[in-house]
């Protein structure tokens, strides 16, 4: 590294970081190709949502532009926490899922993205993070629109990247391999780094495909980062990720990878994730990740070789500052909000209980197994797919008729 | 009422609402003595720490200072969740509490309140929102300092309370009813409203005085309000209230009642709450209740015949705005965040699987008993105390003198 | 005691017992006044329903007559697991109760009750066990009988009682204490020792009369022992016999004490106990306690200054054998089936692998949370009763209506 | 079939069944050629270890010699349960292991053989049943001995097994699938069929070695029925089972097959089985099978073309029973214990309470998940290995140095 970094003790407070803007930023692939830590920020959509700023359902980021306060906080407390990517928030943000959303406000996806990007950038350069722009799976694939139309839509959000000069591109939220790499296609005519990020697990995408095949694939398109990200937990994430890169390694091919996963347990979900499980989206919250489980998932992350780590839907601030303690021997230094957290459970120690303060320490939260005060609740649940649906639909038709 | 409201079905998105303060803001005892609900806010010094700016452990609140933003952002969004009291983010926030506490920065407890107060008064002007003062327990009164003494502590507060013209004052989370008599008795003298609410659950105080007769000495004392918060979850909160009532009651004196609880399931906690849970304060995420829990507790606390109702540790945004939402009908209006949320999940009725739209029901949500996610983990804890803590002490004790 | 006992390590095997019957068989009044433990027998219905010998629903004991030989090896292997009572297995053994629970062949109560005796005493004098006759609550009470009618059915079965020369006798399993004092009241006729145990919990029998009143009540009425038995987990039942010693002692009152519990965990149980937890009474099974539950249990009951120390519904000749394993120290020999039971699992050390030769030691066992294996099952349910069911009724009434 | 059955309404208590003896028993070969289920028995050592005649650890089958009566008994039960193999109780029984697990007694391995061939051939002579001999695994092979020595062995028991005339024989509880087919190649010089079951996974055996290679190379050695008993719950062996037969018809072979799995749940199991889950043997009862998840089971290994359908350590009589009664429309009648069990809970019906009442149907039970009533216990457990094991014993060993 070019610039001096001091790892402090959260107690202390002092912590004294030269920012990589002084110096003129490094770019995306400098970073991974000297085998840095890259941390990418937590899910906006879930986060805003629980703020009041995005509606579950239509899941649009109309945000960026009514409250755009709001945007640039949570930009802000991710960067604090260690984020060194401030993706916009555009998830979503195309005209035609606007309206098809029961978006009534006259905002057009151009405006939300060009919103997005500044306010991406503006917190980026508050700090030492990258800005960048996204585009994800349409609609119009789903309903088997062709090639060319399909890229067409994606080329119109790149059109706002490019003229907001996002730092690299990321082709994320993809269940489909064939439309990802056209999304790769689309989003390489920039010459920007591009990275390429399929909602799948390690049973591959909704045609089977599995994950190491779709990283080649990926890789041959042109992405220079492959990975996963939302649908699952980060452990089975990370299993995913590992196919990818032995799938990659052994095709001969070389890659960077990258890991956004969920923030909630998910042991029990099928090849289809968290959306078919039967709390989503709105009774997650039994499963959402402590700071200590992030830690075990940043550590198996780092040792599996992937260098982007970072999060999706649950992600929360702390969730991201977990990830860069646990990387800090690493990385050379903590992030800024670390100033307000003690290493481990450390400023427990000022507690006035004494069995409060036996809990400032590493081997206490590595080895908690918390209760959910829920004894009524399981543990594990059914996913629902769509043979289930079928009865079930079959019965509530006869209800119908009936009533 | 003297204004207009219109419920407003949460899919169209219209929703008009005249505000208070345009006809001249109402004070907190006329709502009540008017039979109206008063929606309270969630709990600060747990968000902030996950959003990065409060420390747990020493769980001050200097971020009023150093990150007014953070804090601002935290009230507009309780205020659009709808809430009706923005209280000033001064939970210990006495100079010894922050000297104490580690706080190395040169701000000093009159800082930190007047500019709380500042920041509660901004956010309470643009919607319809009294604006609170607070003082809680001291350390002062537990090492046994005189009455005197613990009073001027307090009265060091109510002066910038004062100062900033606040609408009314709370004390809040006493263990010890004495405290929280004199706490009464010196915010008396401002001639504001008086809350008075203990961290107690139905088993009483820390000298095992029952709820019924703490209550009846805090009105004694002066109180116009009543209630608990935080240590318990919201039933038991709302149990706790319920016995505060019915002893006030038979005592023959009036009141009105609040509660504002934990946002944590908690029925395996002793008398002194969820302190003395193991997963206190860093693992409590499967603990975290869901929208539609708050809906029950709403209810419930509404039936009890509280219309103070509120929250604290744990409490995000949407968990106020959902017992708003489930207040509607007797308030007359939906919160503006409502426009980000469909009732009873209607909003997922745009989800492309029919198995997810089938979700966009009302007794889907509330008969759902979402699964943790974690088959090793147990439902409930055993609490720790000080018993338990003095065996495990002495064995850290000999392991420290063996290494 | 009058004869010689030698507890033996479980490992040699070596155990001499000089029996009792050799010197004189004492009897239940002598051993309680002596301050010695008399272990009870565990749970013949619901044994002899798994081993396919007793119909769940009518619960009518005619094994008795008709598979003598499987009633006889249930007996035995009480007795060997440590049990001194051997009582007749003549559950619900009445006339009426034989033909209104569908019993179709031709055997009369009295047959079963004599059958029921003779099999006991058999199995009785083969070791040191005492001969128990037992009444239970009558249908004619819950269908207002008079008391004289309820008091004939009770005398028909003590005739056969007395014929047999029953060692004493037992009055057991009343939701109803008045129902209880008239069995206690029929059975003193007979000049035999009397033990009253209802099936009630801590919130006292089905008219709320709490279990202090009842007890008082019961030894008034002349029972010389008095407790619980049945509907509720061991820790419960101990629970509720502590607050009957409680009041009769306050009453200045004398009397021996007996517990009898369920091998099921039960904490989700309402006043009614077992029989209104979804699972009874076919998928208990997650619920059973393990032998080291047991041992909390007795050593709980033995602490609770209770001397009649047995079982019921689920209780196994091993959970009774760990009751008296438990208790060895005090009674100052093993039971005879330890001979095949190494002492907290000892016998585990013989095992190929290490880690479960680890295995052969108390704190282990005594320490573990078992798993259930059923992560889509909760760890509490919620007891049904008229209420809930009233709405249940009435659904499937509509339904039956409908097809 | 050459006799005639009558399904019988399990309320009318009527069933009339010529038994096969009266017409010649049928062997175990013309039963499954002729496509008819053959239902095992339970698992001896577990059921006497309860009822106290086993001593868990050595596990060995003295009682067959010492209390024939229990024995008896306990295979009458499977009989009218519906089993119709009577598998004489030889588990361990060769004199080595007899000796080596610490065996004081002065009985012989011979002894014990014959005294089990007996109890087993008069049970079997009750009823529509075979009586079968079996060998397991051997102490020799794993101290690695010689084909020559290991055979030996098995040739030994062999001999008590001819004397006694068995039916047909069973090689059961091989962790290795080399000692397997050894076993096999000895008991099929007698000339009576061979039955083959290993305690394998769907993982395979011990050298990883799948279960389909096992069973072709257990065909090859001459075994004319496959298949898995012990270690893993019912699901989970069914799975393997199913592998073993695609595996043979592949290979264009043919045979039969067995299942005999846990009445435990071990979703958890590692491969090595229920051996390392660390509540074994002593604390597996929340793992218990309920009578319904037997229903499952029985028709889920009906389905994948298994006909010799029993259960191994865990299985009691009613969970025999309740697999012949979910295949006794397959089968045509109803076994002896269903005089004692109403289907799906039938007799419930003459309940008092109507809400137990209303448990007396399919769906009910059908759907149940049953509550643990172990608020504080998890739903899995981590199994224990030796790598596991290695760092606990070298923790123990520094303690005991130390202390």
């Amino acid at each position: 590294m070019t610039f001096t970094h001091f790892i402090e003790n959260s107690r202390t407070g002092k912590i004294t970081i030269t920012f990589e803007e002084i110096l003129g930023q490094r770019g995306i692939l400098e970073r991974l190709n000297a085998n840095e830590v890259v941390i990418g920020d937590g899910g906006f959509v879930f986060a805003l949502e629980k703020r009041g700023y995005v509606k579950a359902g239509p899941w649009t980021p109309e945000a960026a532009v009514t409250h755009p306060e709001a945007v640039r906080q949570l930009h802000r407390e991710f960067l604090r926490a260690g984020s060194n990517v401030m993706q916009a928030f555009t998830f979503y943000a195309s005209d035609d899922k606007l309206e098809n959303r029961g978006q009534t406000l006259k905002i057009t996806g151009a405006q939300v993205n060009e919103a997005a990007c500044d306010l991406a950038r503006e917190v980026a350069n508050e700090g030492d993070a990258l800005m960048a722009g996204g585009v994800c799976q349409t609609p119009s694939y789903l309903s088997c629109k062709s090639e060319t139309e399909v890229k067409a839509i994606f080329k119109k959000q790149l059109d706002v990247f490019i003229k907001k000069n996002v730092d690299f591109l990321i082709a994320e939220y993809f269940e489909h391999v064939e439309e990802a790499e056209w999304a790769v296609q689309v989003l390489k005519m920039s010459g920007k780094p591009v990275a390429a990020s399929m909602c799948i697990g390690p049973q591959g995408d909704m045609h089977g495909v599995p994950p190491g095949e779709c990283a080649v694939r990926l890789v041959k398109a042109g992405a220079q980062i492959v990975g996963v990200n939302c649908h699952f937990d980060p452990l089975t994430c990370v299993e995913a990720v590992k196919m990818m890169k032995a799938a990659v390694e052994k095709a001969g091919l070389k890659a960077h990878y990258m890991v956004q996963p969920l923030a909630y347990h998910t042991p029990d979900c099928n090849c289809q994730g968290f959306i078919d499980l039967p709390e989503f989206p709105f009774a997650l919250e039994p499963r959402i990740l402590t700071r200590w489980d992030m830690h075990k998932y940043a550590r198996e992350a780092y040792n599996a070789g992937i260098r982007f780590i970072g999060g999706c839907c649950g992600f929360e601030p702390y969730h991201i500052r977990a990830v860069a303690e646990e990387l800090a021997p690493e990385r050379g230094f903590l992030p800024q909000a670390s100033d307000k957290h003690g290493l481990w459970g450390a400023a427990l120690e000022m507690h006035t209980k004494p069995w409060v303060r036996a809990r400032a320490r590493r081997d206490y939260w590595e080895n908690i197994h918390p209760a959910s005060g829920r004894p009524k609740c399981p543990s594990l649940s059914s996913p629902e797919d769509e043979s289930i649906f079928g009865s079930r639909y079959l019965i509530q038709h006869i209800f119908l008729y009936r009533s």
